[in-house]
């Protein structure tokens, strides 16, 4: 018997998004398409809109809001959304400026997407997207050509959403989106796996004194499985291969310490100051630090580390006001 | 082998509090008295502050900021923080207009408070309390006579520190802070046990299959055990236990879905929707609705519902502005 507070599993995305609304009224749903996105809409703004699986909470309808994302697409529990939900949402968002589409590397999302944004732009919508591949743990996984699209994600919606909201055209809005998406490294690690509701048992398992490092949020295999690291080892594990790849010597980023959903924020921010050591010896400014849990994979317990390399446009852009339920900045 | 993101069990709490303040430079710690606060302090305002035991994240520093708490104090893992920590506390967030204490009635923190208080003011220092009882599952616990206090306080943390922003003097802060916790109610239920670090096994455990309804934050024994509940069902019996104690027909509410750590934000939103759907029935108006994980107890899974009835002061106050870690609100 799985523990979970739900009712039926097949209404539990429905009933989730019922929920959110609820608690955000400053949203809307439709029902039918599983489409949440803001009810007030500014004349002529560039939209920015996010899709994927349902499971990762508060991604990606917690990023709807004032210079952030305009609309969030829900697919089933770990399933892409369909083209039909894509077109309603990007239907419901444009107000004539065109719509910017952030997508993580997921061969079913970007294949709805190429569907959704043909029958768009049939209707005269301008479509464009940024595809996010920050997770530098492995070079092809089980649902993704190329690297997966994880946690920093995020920092692309922000990064959108806030040129957006300084009046930025559609292209000028794709190109900071894709800086963003260009200079952020992700690298996870997970200490358990999480159960799908409906289901009576996880997808793969850890043993017990077992964790993978660089394991998916969808639980796609990582790169090494290991005994269980001190929080000082993890953060020289997970950095060390994030700045393998991307050179952020004498640099400023942003950091996120990103919950999978079953770790306690304390041991987040337990990881925050062993990383905070590193840093230092590494003379990169880490000018924000998000820890908490951003995009999480269900009741996974593990983590992961993101940094987004930073120049005068991104700082600025990521230090805009915002007002979502999950990143509020003022 | 326990899985958690740590180093030593016993640096925990101070290497949390490391980590905290890296990632919320507005914040100030004092290392040896595990004291977190503002950095900038209003000359004249009310200094609002919490304590408490580790372990409860984002509770209580989470709760520091503009519009909310002034420091908060930070026990071991569960257990209270000492009177000179409290002490040092209330030094430093005085600014001559005297200091409230937000306690949740747990015999220790009160025990160490009334020393603390005593040396405060044997300083000069006008000191005040308020004690916050909201949770309706059992009479008396293991730590408290008295009800217990759980995230309901939450409410009493940004209730308070509203009316301090507004220049309210330390009586006047202390009758809102007062009705605040007179107006609130809680309840909760528990899926799992947590795991103290340092520990090999949690200190109660529940069957594959079982839930306990009104369990502590700290896995105080709750009023029945049960089999597995669909989310509807609690809804009903949580919501039932808080209206039973105090009449909210016909009146506005601010809600709180609060996870105890260990639960997906997907199955709090699932329970929103199942209590929307009662408060409908019942013509209570929910103004505020908050979900997520407000007063944790480490990964336990599971979740409390909190309710406090507003006048139009409460709702000023809550409405105000805030901004805090683990609450912004614009």
């Amino acid at each position: 018997m799985v523990k979970k507070i739900m009712n039926e599993p097949q209404n539990i995305v429905d009933e989730m998004l019922e929920g959110f609304v609820f608690a955000h009224p400053e949203l809307q749903w439709f029902r039918e398409h599983r489409v949440v996105s803001l009810k007030e809409k500014k004349k002529g703004k560039v939209g920015v809109m996010s899709v994927g699986g349902s499971g990762h909470e508060p991604a990606h309808a917690g990023y709807i809001g004032k210079g952030m994302l305009d609309a969030a697409v829900a697919g089933n529990l770990f399933a892409s959304p369909s083209p039909d939900q894509m077109l309603k949402a990007i239907e419901d968002i444009d107000t004539g400026a065109g719509v910017l589409v952030v997508l993580k590397n997921y061969s079913g999302d970007l294949m709805n997407f190429s569907i959704a944004k043909e029958l768009a732009e049939a209707q005269g919508i301008s479509v464009e997207s940024v595809v996010v591949k920050d997770d530098v743990a492995v070079p092809d996984s089980t649902y993704s050509t190329g690297r997966r699209g994880i946690a920093g994600t995020v920092f692309v919606h922000k990064i959108a959403g806030a040129r957006a909201a300084e009046g930025a055209d559609l292209t000028q809005v794709k190109r900071s989106a894709q800086k963003a998406a260009d200079n952020v490294r992700s690298m996870g690690m997970s200490m358990s796996a999480c159960i799908l509701p409906g289901l009576d048992k996880p997808g793969f398992s850890l043993g017990e004194d077992e964790i993978e490092i660089g394991m998916g949020i969808h639980g796609e295999p990582g790169i090494q499985k290991s005994g269980v690291k001190t929080a000082d080892e993890l953060a020289e594990i997970l950095l060390e291969k994030i700045m393998e790849d991307l050179d952020y010597r004498s640099c400023e980023a942003a950091l996120m310490i990103n919950g999978l959903g079953g770790t306690p924020l304390m041991e987040l921010y337990v990881l925050a100051a062993s990383v905070k050591k590193l840093l230092v010896q590494k003379e990169i400014c880490a000018c924000r630090v998000y820890v908490g849990n951003y995009m999480t994979s269900l009741e996974m317990a593990g983590c992961s580390l993101s940094m987004l390399k930073l120049d005068d446009e991104l700082k600025r852009l990521l230090q805009a006001p915002c007002a979502s339920p999950a990143m509020t900045l003022q």
